[in-house]
Protein backbone atom coordinates (compact mmCIF):
# COMPACT_ATOMS: atom_id res chain seq x y z
CA UNK A 1 0.00 0.00 0.00
CA UNK A 2 0.78 3.38 -0.63
CA UNK A 3 0.48 5.86 2.21
CA UNK A 4 0.87 10.16 1.32
CA UNK A 5 -0.07 12.89 3.29
CA UNK A 6 -0.55 16.38 2.78
CA UNK A 7 0.23 18.66 5.58
CA UNK A 8 2.21 22.09 6.86
CA UNK A 9 4.42 20.10 9.55
CA UNK A 10 5.35 17.24 7.43
CA UNK A 11 7.81 16.21 10.07
CA UNK A 12 5.71 14.84 12.21
CA UNK A 13 5.00 11.55 10.56
CA UNK A 14 8.82 9.74 9.76
CA UNK A 15 9.75 9.36 13.43
CA UNK A 16 6.39 7.79 14.04
CA UNK A 17 5.76 5.36 10.73
CA UNK A 18 9.90 4.36 11.06
CA UNK A 19 9.12 2.94 14.53
CA UNK A 20 8.39 -0.03 15.91
CA UNK A 21 5.65 -2.10 13.99
CA UNK A 22 5.23 0.95 10.98
CA UNK A 23 8.64 1.13 10.82
CA UNK A 24 9.46 -2.55 10.47
CA UNK A 25 6.14 -3.25 7.80
CA UNK A 26 7.58 -0.27 5.61
CA UNK A 27 11.09 -2.28 5.87
CA UNK A 28 9.38 -5.19 4.99
CA UNK A 29 7.66 -3.80 1.97
CA UNK A 30 4.28 -4.08 3.23
CA UNK A 31 3.61 0.18 2.93
CA UNK A 32 5.24 3.01 1.89
CA UNK A 33 4.68 6.26 3.39
CA UNK A 34 5.56 10.09 2.32
CA UNK A 35 5.00 13.24 3.44
CA UNK A 36 4.58 16.62 1.75
CA UNK A 37 4.78 20.01 2.89
CA UNK A 38 1.50 21.83 1.83
CA UNK A 39 3.81 25.19 1.29
CA UNK A 40 5.61 23.13 -1.99
CA UNK A 41 1.86 24.51 -3.48
CA UNK A 42 2.34 28.31 -2.75
CA UNK A 43 3.43 31.18 -5.09
CA UNK A 44 4.18 34.06 -3.09
CA UNK A 45 7.23 34.89 -1.05
CA UNK A 46 5.63 33.68 2.30
CA UNK A 47 4.37 30.50 1.72
CA UNK A 48 1.28 31.85 2.52
CA UNK A 49 -1.31 28.55 2.92
CA UNK A 50 -4.08 30.54 5.45
CA UNK A 51 -6.49 33.58 4.76
CA UNK A 52 -9.27 35.37 7.16
CA UNK A 53 -12.40 33.58 7.03
CA UNK A 54 -15.27 35.46 4.94
CA UNK A 55 -18.07 37.27 7.28
CA UNK A 56 -14.86 37.59 9.97
CA UNK A 57 -14.49 35.62 13.17
CA UNK A 58 -11.68 34.38 14.82
CA UNK A 59 -8.29 32.33 13.19
CA UNK A 60 -6.99 31.80 10.06
CA UNK A 61 -8.51 29.21 7.31
CA UNK A 62 -6.98 26.97 5.05
CA UNK A 63 -6.83 28.41 1.52
CA UNK A 64 -8.68 26.25 -0.80
CA UNK A 65 -5.57 26.82 -4.17
CA UNK A 66 -3.20 25.10 -2.61
CA UNK A 67 -4.84 22.69 -1.34
CA UNK A 68 -5.90 21.69 -4.71
CA UNK A 69 -2.79 22.03 -6.62
CA UNK A 70 -1.34 19.58 -4.13
CA UNK A 71 -4.33 17.00 -4.13
CA UNK A 72 -3.99 17.27 -8.19
CA UNK A 73 0.01 17.11 -8.36
CA UNK A 74 0.61 14.70 -5.91
CA UNK A 75 -2.63 12.04 -7.20
CA UNK A 76 -0.51 12.48 -10.84
CA UNK A 77 2.51 10.89 -9.05
CA UNK A 78 1.29 7.27 -9.73
CA UNK A 79 -1.53 5.37 -12.55
CA UNK A 80 -3.15 4.21 -9.54
CA UNK A 81 -5.32 7.51 -8.46
CA UNK A 82 -5.09 7.98 -4.45
CA UNK A 83 -8.25 7.47 -2.07
CA UNK A 84 -8.19 10.97 -0.95
CA UNK A 85 -9.28 11.11 2.67
CA UNK A 86 -9.95 14.55 4.60
CA UNK A 87 -10.04 14.91 8.52
CA UNK A 88 -12.71 16.68 10.12
CA UNK A 89 -15.26 16.28 13.32
CA UNK A 90 -17.76 16.93 10.92
CA UNK A 91 -16.50 13.11 8.98
CA UNK A 92 -18.11 9.67 9.75
CA UNK A 93 -16.55 8.97 12.40
CA UNK A 94 -13.70 6.63 12.48
CA UNK A 95 -13.99 3.18 13.61
CA UNK A 96 -12.05 -0.43 13.32
CA UNK A 97 -15.07 -0.97 10.57
CA UNK A 98 -13.25 2.16 8.13
CA UNK A 99 -9.74 0.93 8.87
CA UNK A 100 -10.67 -2.85 7.58
CA UNK A 101 -12.48 -1.02 4.14
CA UNK A 102 -9.22 1.27 3.91
CA UNK A 103 -7.05 -1.19 4.04
CA UNK A 104 -8.29 -2.67 0.36
CA UNK A 105 -7.20 0.55 -0.97
CA UNK A 106 -4.05 0.74 -3.42
CA UNK A 107 -2.92 3.83 -2.58
CA UNK A 108 -4.25 6.60 0.10
CA UNK A 109 -3.55 10.18 0.19
CA UNK A 110 -4.41 11.72 3.67
CA UNK A 111 -5.05 15.41 3.44
CA UNK A 112 -4.40 17.40 7.16
CA UNK A 113 -6.09 20.68 7.87
CA UNK A 114 -4.48 23.14 10.51
CA UNK A 115 -5.48 26.41 12.06
CA UNK A 116 -9.24 27.43 12.60
CA UNK A 117 -10.15 25.16 10.10
CA UNK A 118 -10.31 24.64 5.84
CA UNK A 119 -12.20 26.83 3.11
CA UNK A 120 -15.20 24.51 2.61
CA UNK A 121 -14.55 24.01 -0.93
CA UNK A 122 -11.46 22.37 -0.57
CA UNK A 123 -13.51 19.31 1.16
CA UNK A 124 -15.11 18.74 -2.81
CA UNK A 125 -11.74 16.83 -3.37
CA UNK A 126 -12.19 14.03 -0.70
CA UNK A 127 -13.30 10.92 -1.39
CA UNK A 128 -14.71 10.72 2.22
CA UNK A 129 -14.20 12.90 5.41
CA UNK A 130 -13.06 11.34 8.80
CA UNK A 131 -13.60 12.37 12.31
CA UNK A 132 -11.37 10.27 14.83
CA UNK A 133 -13.57 11.19 17.33
CA UNK A 134 -15.65 13.92 19.11
CA UNK A 135 -12.82 16.27 20.32
CA UNK A 136 -11.12 18.96 18.46
CA UNK A 137 -7.50 18.84 17.80
CA UNK A 138 -5.30 21.07 16.32
CA UNK A 139 -4.72 19.98 12.64
CA UNK A 140 -5.58 16.68 11.24
CA UNK A 141 -1.76 15.06 11.06
CA UNK A 142 -3.11 12.74 14.44
CA UNK A 143 -5.76 11.58 12.80
CA UNK A 144 -3.75 10.76 9.66
CA UNK A 145 -1.14 8.70 11.18
CA UNK A 146 -4.03 7.00 13.80
CA UNK A 147 -5.30 5.86 10.31
CA UNK A 148 -2.10 4.65 9.15
CA UNK A 149 -1.38 3.05 12.24
CA UNK A 150 -5.03 1.32 12.48
CA UNK A 151 -4.47 0.04 8.53
CA UNK A 152 -1.04 -0.69 8.11
CA UNK A 153 -1.70 -3.51 11.26
CA UNK A 154 -4.37 -5.02 9.33
CA UNK A 155 -2.47 -5.64 6.06
CA UNK A 156 -0.71 -8.88 5.11
CA UNK A 157 2.97 -8.98 7.19
CA UNK A 158 2.61 -6.54 9.29
CA UNK A 159 2.28 -7.68 12.33
CA UNK A 160 4.98 -10.52 13.30
CA UNK A 161 2.29 -13.03 13.61
CA UNK A 162 -0.48 -13.34 10.80
CA UNK A 163 -3.17 -13.97 13.39
CA UNK A 164 -2.45 -11.41 15.70
CA UNK A 165 -5.23 -8.63 14.00
CA UNK A 166 -7.35 -11.33 14.89
CA UNK A 167 -7.98 -11.51 18.28
CA UNK A 168 -7.93 -8.68 19.42
CA UNK A 169 -10.90 -5.68 20.85
CA UNK A 170 -13.21 -4.98 18.12
CA UNK A 171 -12.16 -7.81 16.18
CA UNK A 172 -15.37 -9.46 17.33
CA UNK A 173 -17.54 -6.77 18.20
CA UNK A 174 -16.48 -7.17 21.64
CA UNK A 175 -13.56 -5.68 24.12
CA UNK A 176 -10.51 -7.60 24.20
CA UNK A 177 -10.66 -10.05 27.45
CA UNK A 178 -7.60 -9.47 30.21
CA UNK A 179 -4.20 -10.51 29.79
CA UNK A 180 -1.36 -11.70 32.10
CA UNK A 181 2.17 -12.33 32.16
CA UNK A 182 4.85 -13.42 34.76
CA UNK A 183 4.95 -12.96 37.43
CA UNK A 184 2.18 -15.31 38.26
CA UNK A 185 1.96 -13.12 41.60
CA UNK A 186 2.94 -9.45 41.81
CA UNK A 187 2.59 -7.14 45.24
CA UNK A 188 -0.45 -9.34 46.04
CA UNK A 189 -2.50 -9.03 43.07
CA UNK A 190 -2.83 -12.71 40.96
CA UNK A 191 -2.97 -14.32 37.71
CA UNK A 192 -6.63 -15.96 37.75
CA UNK A 193 -6.26 -19.73 38.18
CA UNK A 194 -7.50 -21.23 35.07
CA UNK A 195 -4.83 -19.50 33.06
CA UNK A 196 -2.65 -21.28 34.45
CA UNK A 197 -4.11 -24.56 34.51
CA UNK A 198 -2.81 -25.46 30.93
CA UNK A 199 -6.68 -26.42 30.00
CA UNK A 200 -7.16 -24.71 26.79
CA UNK A 201 -11.18 -25.56 26.81
CA UNK A 202 -11.30 -23.63 30.27
CA UNK A 203 -8.80 -21.05 29.14
CA UNK A 204 -10.77 -20.47 25.78
CA UNK A 205 -14.19 -20.19 27.76
CA UNK A 206 -12.37 -17.80 30.61
CA UNK A 207 -11.28 -15.36 27.92
CA UNK A 208 -14.67 -15.18 26.20
CA UNK A 209 -16.35 -13.99 29.39
CA UNK A 210 -13.71 -11.61 30.29
CA UNK A 211 -14.48 -10.47 26.87
CA UNK A 212 -18.34 -10.38 27.15
CA UNK A 213 -18.07 -9.46 30.92
CA UNK A 214 -16.54 -6.16 30.19
CA UNK A 215 -17.74 -5.43 27.16
CA UNK A 216 -21.08 -5.19 29.10
CA UNK A 217 -19.86 -3.61 32.04
CA UNK A 218 -17.46 -0.72 30.35
CA UNK A 219 -19.46 -0.59 26.54
CA UNK A 220 -22.65 -1.96 26.66
CA UNK A 221 -23.64 -0.17 23.87
CA UNK A 222 -21.16 -2.48 22.13
CA UNK A 223 -23.10 -5.34 22.86
CA UNK A 224 -26.03 -5.10 20.69
CA UNK A 225 -24.54 -5.61 17.48
CA UNK A 226 -22.13 -7.88 18.56
CA UNK A 227 -24.17 -11.06 17.30
CA UNK A 228 -24.19 -13.33 20.93
CA UNK A 229 -25.46 -16.28 20.40
CA UNK A 230 -28.71 -16.77 22.91
CA UNK A 231 -26.70 -18.40 25.26
CA UNK A 232 -24.13 -15.65 25.21
CA UNK A 233 -26.63 -12.89 25.44
CA UNK A 234 -28.43 -14.93 28.83
CA UNK A 235 -24.85 -14.92 30.46
CA UNK A 236 -24.53 -11.41 29.60
CA UNK A 237 -27.51 -10.98 31.49
CA UNK A 238 -26.30 -12.81 34.47
CA UNK A 239 -23.08 -11.05 34.36
CA UNK A 240 -24.33 -7.87 34.28
CA UNK A 241 -26.93 -8.75 37.70
CA UNK A 242 -23.78 -9.80 39.33
CA UNK A 243 -21.94 -6.85 38.70
CA UNK A 244 -24.73 -4.99 39.99
CA UNK A 245 -24.53 -6.98 43.09
CA UNK A 246 -20.69 -6.19 43.65
CA UNK A 247 -20.92 -2.93 42.37
CA UNK A 248 -17.73 -1.08 42.68
CA UNK A 249 -15.46 -3.86 42.54
CA UNK A 250 -13.14 -4.15 39.12
CA UNK A 251 -10.61 -1.30 39.24
CA UNK A 252 -9.99 1.57 36.49
CA UNK A 253 -9.83 -0.60 33.83
CA UNK A 254 -12.38 -3.27 35.32
CA UNK A 255 -9.40 -5.28 36.17
CA UNK A 256 -10.25 -8.92 37.27
CA UNK A 257 -13.36 -8.62 34.94
CA UNK B 1 0.46 22.33 33.16
CA UNK B 2 2.87 19.60 33.45
CA UNK B 3 2.65 17.17 30.78
CA UNK B 4 4.59 13.44 31.03
CA UNK B 5 4.58 10.79 28.87
CA UNK B 6 5.77 6.89 29.30
CA UNK B 7 6.75 4.81 26.09
CA UNK B 8 9.31 2.63 24.70
CA UNK B 9 9.05 5.10 21.32
CA UNK B 10 9.53 8.19 23.55
CA UNK B 11 11.02 9.60 20.46
CA UNK B 12 7.64 9.96 18.19
CA UNK B 13 6.49 12.65 20.65
CA UNK B 14 8.94 15.72 20.35
CA UNK B 15 8.44 16.13 16.17
CA UNK B 16 4.86 16.62 17.13
CA UNK B 17 4.68 18.66 20.85
CA UNK B 18 7.32 21.08 19.49
CA UNK B 19 5.63 22.13 15.68
CA UNK B 20 2.99 24.38 15.54
CA UNK B 21 0.41 25.58 18.11
CA UNK B 22 2.01 23.22 20.73
CA UNK B 23 5.33 24.47 20.29
CA UNK B 24 4.34 27.76 20.73
CA UNK B 25 2.32 27.12 23.83
CA UNK B 26 5.32 25.36 25.18
CA UNK B 27 7.78 27.97 24.41
CA UNK B 28 4.88 30.36 26.17
CA UNK B 29 5.40 28.09 29.11
CA UNK B 30 1.68 27.40 28.42
CA UNK B 31 2.80 23.39 29.00
CA UNK B 32 6.22 21.19 29.49
CA UNK B 33 6.15 18.17 27.67
CA UNK B 34 8.68 15.68 28.81
CA UNK B 35 8.98 11.76 27.65
CA UNK B 36 10.60 8.63 28.85
CA UNK B 37 11.80 5.10 28.16
CA UNK B 38 10.23 2.48 29.84
CA UNK B 39 13.61 1.05 29.45
CA UNK B 40 15.02 2.89 31.73
CA UNK B 41 13.32 1.24 34.75
CA UNK B 42 14.06 -2.70 33.19
CA UNK B 43 17.02 -4.28 35.18
CA UNK B 44 17.93 -7.25 32.48
CA UNK B 45 20.63 -6.57 29.88
CA UNK B 46 18.08 -6.79 27.18
CA UNK B 47 16.01 -4.46 28.87
CA UNK B 48 12.58 -6.64 28.55
CA UNK B 49 9.40 -4.99 28.88
CA UNK B 50 7.42 -7.54 27.70
CA UNK B 51 6.59 -11.13 27.79
CA UNK B 52 4.34 -14.01 26.62
CA UNK B 53 0.20 -14.27 27.99
CA UNK B 54 -0.52 -17.30 30.46
CA UNK B 55 -2.87 -19.07 29.39
CA UNK B 56 -1.46 -18.69 25.17
CA UNK B 57 -2.04 -16.36 22.57
CA UNK B 58 -0.18 -14.59 19.91
CA UNK B 59 1.61 -11.53 20.93
CA UNK B 60 3.55 -10.69 23.56
CA UNK B 61 1.84 -8.59 27.03
CA UNK B 62 4.07 -5.33 28.84
CA UNK B 63 5.18 -7.40 31.98
CA UNK B 64 4.12 -5.19 34.68
CA UNK B 65 6.95 -4.44 36.99
CA UNK B 66 8.82 -1.70 34.62
CA UNK B 67 5.68 0.25 34.42
CA UNK B 68 5.00 -0.05 37.88
CA UNK B 69 8.73 1.07 38.96
CA UNK B 70 8.44 3.77 36.43
CA UNK B 71 5.13 5.38 37.05
CA UNK B 72 6.38 5.47 41.36
CA UNK B 73 9.28 6.94 39.62
CA UNK B 74 8.25 9.63 37.84
CA UNK B 75 5.19 10.88 39.94
CA UNK B 76 7.78 11.33 42.94
CA UNK B 77 9.72 14.10 41.18
CA UNK B 78 7.59 16.79 41.48
CA UNK B 79 5.23 17.28 44.75
CA UNK B 80 2.60 17.32 42.67
CA UNK B 81 1.19 13.75 42.20
CA UNK B 82 -0.01 13.24 38.64
CA UNK B 83 -3.38 12.09 37.22
CA UNK B 84 -2.40 8.85 35.58
CA UNK B 85 -3.77 7.81 32.47
CA UNK B 86 -3.52 4.57 30.15
CA UNK B 87 -4.88 4.49 27.16
CA UNK B 88 -7.17 1.09 25.88
CA UNK B 89 -9.81 0.15 23.60
CA UNK B 90 -11.75 -0.65 27.16
CA UNK B 91 -11.24 2.50 28.24
CA UNK B 92 -13.44 5.70 28.30
CA UNK B 93 -14.56 7.12 24.88
CA UNK B 94 -12.21 10.82 24.82
CA UNK B 95 -14.43 13.05 23.87
CA UNK B 96 -14.14 16.73 24.25
CA UNK B 97 -15.88 16.87 28.01
CA UNK B 98 -12.97 14.64 29.09
CA UNK B 99 -10.59 17.50 27.09
CA UNK B 100 -11.85 19.81 29.40
CA UNK B 101 -12.16 18.42 32.41
CA UNK B 102 -7.72 17.03 32.38
CA UNK B 103 -7.31 20.80 31.18
CA UNK B 104 -7.88 21.56 35.11
CA UNK B 105 -5.10 19.21 35.62
CA UNK B 106 -1.82 20.74 37.00
CA UNK B 107 -0.03 17.41 36.21
CA UNK B 108 -0.64 14.22 33.42
CA UNK B 109 1.06 11.14 33.33
CA UNK B 110 0.20 9.35 30.55
CA UNK B 111 1.36 5.44 30.07
CA UNK B 112 1.43 4.57 26.86
CA UNK B 113 1.14 0.09 25.97
CA UNK B 114 2.95 -1.30 23.04
CA UNK B 115 2.91 -4.94 21.87
CA UNK B 116 -0.86 -6.70 21.95
CA UNK B 117 -1.51 -5.00 25.52
CA UNK B 118 -0.59 -4.80 29.14
CA UNK B 119 -0.65 -7.39 31.53
CA UNK B 120 -4.04 -6.42 33.40
CA UNK B 121 -2.55 -5.47 36.90
CA UNK B 122 -0.88 -2.49 35.49
CA UNK B 123 -3.90 -0.38 35.06
CA UNK B 124 -4.28 -0.30 38.78
CA UNK B 125 -1.94 2.51 38.69
CA UNK B 126 -4.13 4.17 36.63
CA UNK B 127 -6.63 7.28 37.44
CA UNK B 128 -8.51 6.93 34.63
CA UNK B 129 -8.09 4.55 31.20
CA UNK B 130 -8.87 6.48 27.75
CA UNK B 131 -9.94 5.22 24.52
CA UNK B 132 -9.20 7.08 21.50
CA UNK B 133 -12.07 5.79 19.78
CA UNK B 134 -13.39 2.28 18.49
CA UNK B 135 -10.27 1.25 16.77
CA UNK B 136 -7.36 -0.96 17.45
CA UNK B 137 -3.49 1.02 17.54
CA UNK B 138 -0.50 -0.72 17.86
CA UNK B 139 -0.10 1.64 21.04
CA UNK B 140 -0.63 4.70 23.10
CA UNK B 141 1.55 7.02 21.85
CA UNK B 142 -1.04 8.05 18.97
CA UNK B 143 -3.80 8.55 22.18
CA UNK B 144 -0.81 10.27 24.52
CA UNK B 145 -0.71 12.84 21.17
CA UNK B 146 -3.83 13.42 20.69
CA UNK B 147 -5.25 13.99 24.52
CA UNK B 148 -2.32 16.55 24.80
CA UNK B 149 -2.91 18.35 21.50
CA UNK B 150 -6.88 17.96 22.66
CA UNK B 151 -5.73 19.78 26.37
CA UNK B 152 -3.37 22.23 25.57
CA UNK B 153 -5.30 23.84 23.09
CA UNK B 154 -7.87 24.20 25.94
CA UNK B 155 -5.50 25.97 28.48
CA UNK B 156 -5.35 29.72 28.55
CA UNK B 157 -3.20 31.47 26.48
CA UNK B 158 -2.22 28.52 24.21
CA UNK B 159 -4.47 29.49 21.02
CA UNK B 160 -2.99 32.94 19.43
CA UNK B 161 -6.84 34.10 20.12
CA UNK B 162 -7.80 33.55 23.63
CA UNK B 163 -11.48 32.72 22.37
CA UNK B 164 -10.82 30.16 19.53
CA UNK B 165 -11.72 27.20 21.26
CA UNK B 166 -15.14 28.38 22.09
CA UNK B 167 -15.56 28.98 18.47
CA UNK B 168 -15.47 25.54 17.12
CA UNK B 169 -17.27 21.66 16.77
CA UNK B 170 -18.94 20.57 19.98
CA UNK B 171 -18.07 23.28 21.97
CA UNK B 172 -22.28 23.81 21.92
CA UNK B 173 -22.57 20.56 21.15
CA UNK B 174 -22.72 20.82 17.28
CA UNK B 175 -20.34 20.55 14.62
CA UNK B 176 -18.92 23.91 13.31
CA UNK B 177 -20.55 25.92 10.18
CA UNK B 178 -19.00 25.72 6.75
CA UNK B 179 -16.39 28.78 6.64
CA UNK B 180 -14.81 30.44 3.64
CA UNK B 181 -11.99 32.29 2.64
CA UNK B 182 -10.96 34.15 -0.41
CA UNK B 183 -11.10 34.23 -3.48
CA UNK B 184 -14.81 34.23 -3.26
CA UNK B 185 -15.13 32.44 -6.38
CA UNK B 186 -13.12 29.29 -6.94
CA UNK B 187 -13.18 26.93 -9.82
CA UNK B 188 -16.78 28.13 -10.28
CA UNK B 189 -17.90 27.70 -7.07
CA UNK B 190 -18.78 30.70 -5.03
CA UNK B 191 -18.39 31.88 -0.87
CA UNK B 192 -22.49 32.21 0.04
CA UNK B 193 -23.55 36.04 -0.61
CA UNK B 194 -24.14 36.48 3.19
CA UNK B 195 -21.01 35.76 4.24
CA UNK B 196 -19.93 39.01 1.52
CA UNK B 197 -22.72 41.41 2.86
CA UNK B 198 -21.00 42.91 6.10
CA UNK B 199 -24.69 42.09 8.05
CA UNK B 200 -23.06 39.94 11.49
CA UNK B 201 -26.54 39.75 12.67
CA UNK B 202 -27.41 37.88 8.94
CA UNK B 203 -24.21 35.95 9.06
CA UNK B 204 -24.77 34.94 12.82
CA UNK B 205 -27.92 33.73 11.67
CA UNK B 206 -26.71 31.97 9.14
CA UNK B 207 -23.68 30.06 10.63
CA UNK B 208 -26.29 28.77 13.49
CA UNK B 209 -28.16 27.59 10.59
CA UNK B 210 -25.43 25.90 8.70
CA UNK B 211 -23.78 24.31 12.36
CA UNK B 212 -27.96 23.10 12.85
CA UNK B 213 -27.70 21.66 9.27
CA UNK B 214 -24.80 20.04 8.96
CA UNK B 215 -25.19 18.33 12.59
CA UNK B 216 -28.69 17.31 11.82
CA UNK B 217 -27.53 15.60 8.91
CA UNK B 218 -24.55 14.16 9.53
CA UNK B 219 -24.26 13.48 13.34
CA UNK B 220 -28.15 13.59 14.06
CA UNK B 221 -27.13 11.62 17.48
CA UNK B 222 -25.29 15.05 19.00
CA UNK B 223 -28.70 17.20 18.30
CA UNK B 224 -30.84 15.94 21.12
CA UNK B 225 -27.94 16.85 23.82
CA UNK B 226 -26.91 20.14 22.35
CA UNK B 227 -29.71 21.88 24.11
CA UNK B 228 -31.21 23.47 22.01
CA UNK B 229 -34.07 26.28 21.77
CA UNK B 230 -38.00 25.21 20.68
CA UNK B 231 -37.51 27.46 17.46
CA UNK B 232 -33.98 25.61 16.64
CA UNK B 233 -35.10 22.16 17.27
CA UNK B 234 -38.33 23.49 14.38
CA UNK B 235 -35.68 24.92 12.46
CA UNK B 236 -33.81 20.92 12.82
CA UNK B 237 -37.04 19.47 11.63
CA UNK B 238 -37.39 22.17 8.44
CA UNK B 239 -34.03 21.49 7.77
CA UNK B 240 -34.25 17.68 7.54
CA UNK B 241 -37.02 17.68 5.87
CA UNK B 242 -35.69 19.85 3.27
CA UNK B 243 -32.78 17.72 3.30
CA UNK B 244 -34.97 14.74 2.68
CA UNK B 245 -36.56 15.95 -0.35
CA UNK B 246 -32.95 17.55 -1.61
CA UNK B 247 -31.25 14.29 -1.10
CA UNK B 248 -27.78 13.79 -2.73
CA UNK B 249 -26.72 17.45 -2.40
CA UNK B 250 -23.76 18.28 -0.10
CA UNK B 251 -20.65 16.62 -1.37
CA UNK B 252 -18.35 14.57 0.76
CA UNK B 253 -18.39 16.68 4.30
CA UNK B 254 -21.81 18.40 3.22
CA UNK B 255 -20.15 20.99 1.34
CA UNK B 256 -22.63 24.17 1.70
CA UNK B 257 -24.82 22.67 4.40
Amino acid sequence: MRIEAISVIPQVFEPYVSSSILGRAQKAGVFSFEAYDLREWTHDRHRTVDDAPFGGGQGMLMKPEPIFEAVEDVSARDAVRPHVVFFSPCGTPFTQAVAERLSKKERLLFVCGRYEGMDERAYTLADEVVSLGDYVLTGGELAALAVTDAVVRLLPGALGDEMSALDESFSDGLLEYAQYTRPAEFRGMCVPEVLLSGDHGAVGRWRRESSLRRTAALRPDLISSAGLSESERALVARLLEEEKESAGEGGAHGQAL
